[in-house]
């Protein structure tokens, strides 16, 4: 076929993933096109997206396209509408896709066309993979990461927010470690902007996004980030659609392996931090076994890619790489952790106080960057924040801008109305918290979909504990959910005690 | 969600590539699985592919799950039968992958897993090209290459047959070059077994198989490949699918760049060479700027790779590279191909003497290989076969086994009744043919899938010609094809006359 045109027929299904048009079989022969083929397809408003064909006898009749719920979505095409489709000329960000698997470098602008064209879906999963294998496999060196990470922000939008502008991240690896609002409130409490942007959980029971969304909407538009920030001088949000767009679809193919490379994982975390016009930055690196951050030689390493790639974009970073596997806090899942934020920001008594040392901790990192403390001195300005009930003050006006309860109070969060609790079988010490059964567990109960689902440890490592004792307690909101997670409970210990 | 147990439902949709099955939006919530989601699948009879899921609100109840028409007839499931979803255990095939990615060299098991779940699609699209990326372009050894094809050998059928079995294969890049069909004629008329597999067309305007069903079926399941062997001693085949059964699956990803590896290019024609149970095997390379063999230097390469794999599983090679970028015959397209085949068979008089010479040339050497003729000397036995009518009659005996009427003489052929011919507007020289243009004209007149359509070359390059000859001739089998290719000529040059 040359090309060939046909009739939009909006059809009822999602495939994710790669973008997928249903044809007639008796098209797909007139027009010597086979399943699964990939074409170039245009239409009246905008032309050149990449689409994967599916084909169908009866589903779709002759001369139409059925475009999946996906394409309508991003594209907006309207029933009946004419779809031209036709033989992709290879892109030049597949040349230079291809180009880069045999060992040539890339300039910008080849890096450039292949971000963009992951963006706009000119270049198809299958595509992503071979760049990903090409860019971040074969020993990247940093200026090539830079260049990565600068087309992964130009690709999208970039705010721009006046001022000092703080931001935080965790490579991620340790259960609870709800510490991200608590930052947030302490430093912006103290007139520093730190527009915040957190991702779901992919694996885990709960991201911070999963857990802020029990408070308030986290879900915006960049219009309505840059309203909220202007306002509260900070926000708590789930990481704009727009902010370094391709990181979507690059983390959707890399997590197919059990493993990322480091660089991937760097460039996917600086670019959004690049896009939300970030100065000064601390990044939390836990290391351990189950982390993304193994072992102390991959943490120094990480670190001085962040050092350059600051640098290059005029981001104060500071890096803190430590070894610890315990769970922070004692809630997991998104309405259990959203229920320690409060206990800590409101000095409740039962506040889960390892939680509020590493908030405080960071904030104090953050604020000795930024130059509000004297080196040493952060910890201490960042606790009289917390204590003096300014940094509760600010994460209410947060809640109050982004639309949530502004006066609620940590024991009104509603948690899981069925409970089982784990109680010692003999006296002795705990002695070992497996996080991934951790996580494991915390998923069959429902999180983080289920925001009223996850555990409550009443006992971190080390403690002691004595027969009876609860040790921790599953939280669902059915009792089906609690008895598939009882039965598991054998075999995905999460305390030892001996 | 742990696992789930829906029913199936068959629906009317081919997918292509990855398997795909089709859950109701609210199943998907309650399970937690999100489209796109790769989950395994497993059924009362067998267990465990890996399958892809689209959502749907309406086109699929609740309880059910829709297999796309691959999976009805790769797995044999039936409607109503009940089907097991569970999240994947990441496969040993998927660590091998991402080890050999991060550099690690992998031993004959790990390949033969990665192998064996690209065949029994455990492994998606997405992670044939992560696996195809670490294995080819980070400068592949020659005992790896080994490995791979083994392990492509020895995850499909291998055919047995006794005695000396001989193999040709070119890597492709001329256009004509049907020397395969008259190469298999003249050596097996001499009782020397040769079970020819070959292959379609992708993006010529035929192969070998689209050029021979013009004269007989050559779709065959492998008992049927071994009975004609045993009787014609001969046979000439479209690839048989299960010889080597990985690489249909690898050629779909590895295509979608615009070049291959040479050594993943060579693991393919290998593999299928050593199931095909060759011991003698003459590789035909041609070397031009648009083939597969770009240099003479590459083509050394190739050709000790070729040279290491026939050592190591005991066939003797003969590798022979040389530059050319002319057509070699005069039809394009597989009827117009099929014709010259005949007509050089039969001894006609307007006979293409190029494509005969370079048959002969091709099968002398084979003879060589094989010890029937003295160094040098088989040149001249194979034209003898040609020229007693001993190659015509194994030809006609392997239409006839195979099922096709072995008295069709070469001018009964049917050919496109729509015909134009382009004539040379000033005398002079043919300089240049453009292989490419030619390609493109030959498909834009509906070959492969439309047998009559092709070109007839009248004059080949450096031809001396006068105004008004004709140069060429284009072929089609209806006025709206023959019009738009004659509206493309103008962009597609193939000779200039000067």
């Amino acid at each position: 076929m040359d090309h060939c045109i046909l009739k939009a027929k909006l059809v009822d299904i999602n495939t994710g993933g790669n973008l997928v048009v249903f044809l007639n079989s008796e098209d797909a022969q007139k027009y010597n096109i086979e399943d699964s083929d990939r074409l170039m397809m245009s239409w009246k408003k905008a032309g050149g997206v990449v689409v994967e064909v599916h084909l169908s006898e009866d589903f779709i009749p002759q001369g139409k396209i059925g475009l999946s719920s996906e394409i309508q979505d991003k594209l907006h095409i309207k029933n009946g509408e004419e779809i031209k489709l036709r033989v992709i000329d290879v892109p030049e960000s597949v040349r230079a896709i291809a180009r880069q698997l045999n060992g040539v470098d890339l300039d910008y602008q080849q890096i450039e066309s292949i971000i963009k064209d992951i963006v706009n879906y000119r270049l198809d999963d299958v595509m992503v993979a071979f760049y990903l294998a090409g860019a971040f496999w074969d020993g990247a060196d940093y200026d090539k990461i830079y260049n990565i990470t600068k087309a992964m922000v130009e690709t999208g939008h970039v705010f721009e927010f006046k001022g000092e502008v703080v931001d935080k991240h965790s490579t991620g690896g340790l259960s609870g470690n709800r510490i991200t609002p608590l930052i947030v409130s302490i430093v912006a409490s103290l007139g520093i902007k730190f527009p915040k942007t957190s991702s779901r959980a992919v694996t885990s029971p709960a991201g911070t996004a999963d857990t802020m969304e029990v408070l308030m909407p986290v879900t915006f538009d960049n219009k309505g980030i840059k309203e909220i920030v202007d306002q509260a001088g900070a926000c708590i949000v789930w990481g704009a659609k727009d902010i370094a767009p391709s990181d979507d679809r690059i983390i959707k193919v890399a997590h197919q392996l059990p493993t990322e490379p480091t660089n991937k994982m760097i460039t996917s975390i600086m670019a959004k931090k690049v896009a939300m016009d970030a100065n000064y930055l601390v990044i939390d690196v836990p290391v351990n076994s189950t982390a993304k951050v193994k072992t102390l030689d991959q943490a120094r390493e990480i670190k001085s890619v962040f050092e350059y790639l600051g640098k290059r974009f005029g981001i104060k970073v500071k890096v803190l790489p430590y070894e610890s596997k315990d769970p922070v806090g004692q809630g997991i899942g998104p309405a259990l952790e959203a229920r320690d934020v409060l206990r800590v920001i409101q000095r409740k008594k039962d506040r889960p106080l390892d939680l509020e040392e590493k908030a405080v901790f960071f904030s104090g990192q953050l604020l000795e960057l930024v130059g509000r403390a004297e080196s040493g001195e952060g910890t201490e300005l960042a606790q009289k924040q917390l204590d003096s009930g300014a940094a509760e003050e600010k994460l209410r006006e947060i809640i109050k801008v982004q639309g949530g309860d502004p006066k609620i109070d940590s024991e009104e969060i509603k948690i899981g109305q069925e409970v089982y609790e784990v109680k010692a079988e003999k006296d002795g010490h705990v002695k070992l918290i497996n996080d991934s059964h951790l996580d494991w567990l915390a998923r069959i109960l429902g999180a983080p979909s289920i925001k009223e689902a996850g555990l409550y440890l009443y006992k971190g490592a080390g403690d002691e504990v004595k027969k009876g004792e609860v040790l921790f307690a599953l939280y669902a909101n059915n009792k089906r959910r609690l008895k598939a997670t009882r039965d598991s409970l054998d075999d995905n210990p999460i305390y030892y005690v001996s």
